[in-house]
């Protein structure tokens, strides 16, 4: 149970950040929609990238230089920007969190915590080489992502 | 003059990619549009993140993610986004790049080349923790960003 807690307290961590490492706060609530919508989608450019190596020509540089956006992001507490009050509103778009992102921090812990861990393990396979293991972590991190839609984005 | 042509290649390789590394192309010209406008923002929020802490309270861990995702960005040659046919049209608003983008890649390939070697600087000094040589190099970068805007960008 304890082990538990610490897993989600980790999860959180990374991607809200805690104690003396709680991001400054910068940015109005649109401001923060919309920023998070960006990275989302350079991610989503990074994943394209990667899946058009494993599928076509592997070139080990583009998958390096892809995972590495991918981790930067991941690593780059995104929570700070969550804050109250972007539950609703317009970046881009409308945003697309759902409500429970803000209420259900144990389910929110444990999918940042599987993200963060999955997009460090990307970069590290991406850096060996490997075009078999890379397809393979490129499926799990894609799963990763995808449990995080499913929990806590709308469907358009 | 042969140094200067080889700098001039290497900046240009570091943005557009070149030889057998060229990215392999994906997305449509609209999603090329707002994927590099999404990076650009992601750069602009991380930059804002290391603005608030030299001008705040310094955290050393908030500057690293944010320099690392500046970096991580700025290496994953971002110049397969500007295919032909993408120097107008729309992603998430319509494109402010330049015709001059496409057509002066001497300049381009200066102010690419410089952008890059900032923010991998960047990186570096992020990671020393010392605040006084971070606010430096975060004057360096942002004249690097802004020199690309001055040439590259249209007002909006």
């Amino acid at each position: 149970m304890k082990a538990s807690k610490k897993t989600l307290a980790l999860g959180l961590a990374l991607v809200i950040g805690s104690g003396a490492a709680t991001a400054q706060v910068i940015g109005k609530a649109d401001d923060q929609i919309r920023w998070r919508q960006s990275a989302y989608h350079t991610m989503a450019w990074s994943m394209g990238r990667i899946k058009a190596n494993v599928e076509g020509t592997y070139n080990k540089d583009q998958v390096i230089e892809a995972a590495n956006v991918i981790q930067a992001i991941a690593n780059s507490k995104m929570g700070a920007l969550f804050q109250p009050g972007t539950d609703s509103g317009k970046g881009w778009k409308n945003t697309r969190v759902k409500k429970e992102f803000f209420s259900d921090r144990e389910t929110l812990g444990k999918v940042a915590g599987t993200y963060v861990k999955e997009a460090n393990e990307m970069a590290k396979v991406a850096a060996s080489g490997d075009a078999a293991a890379v397809k393979a972590q490129f499926g799990k991190l894609g799963d990763a992502c995808g449990a995080c839609h499913d929990k806590f984005r709308q469907e358009d």
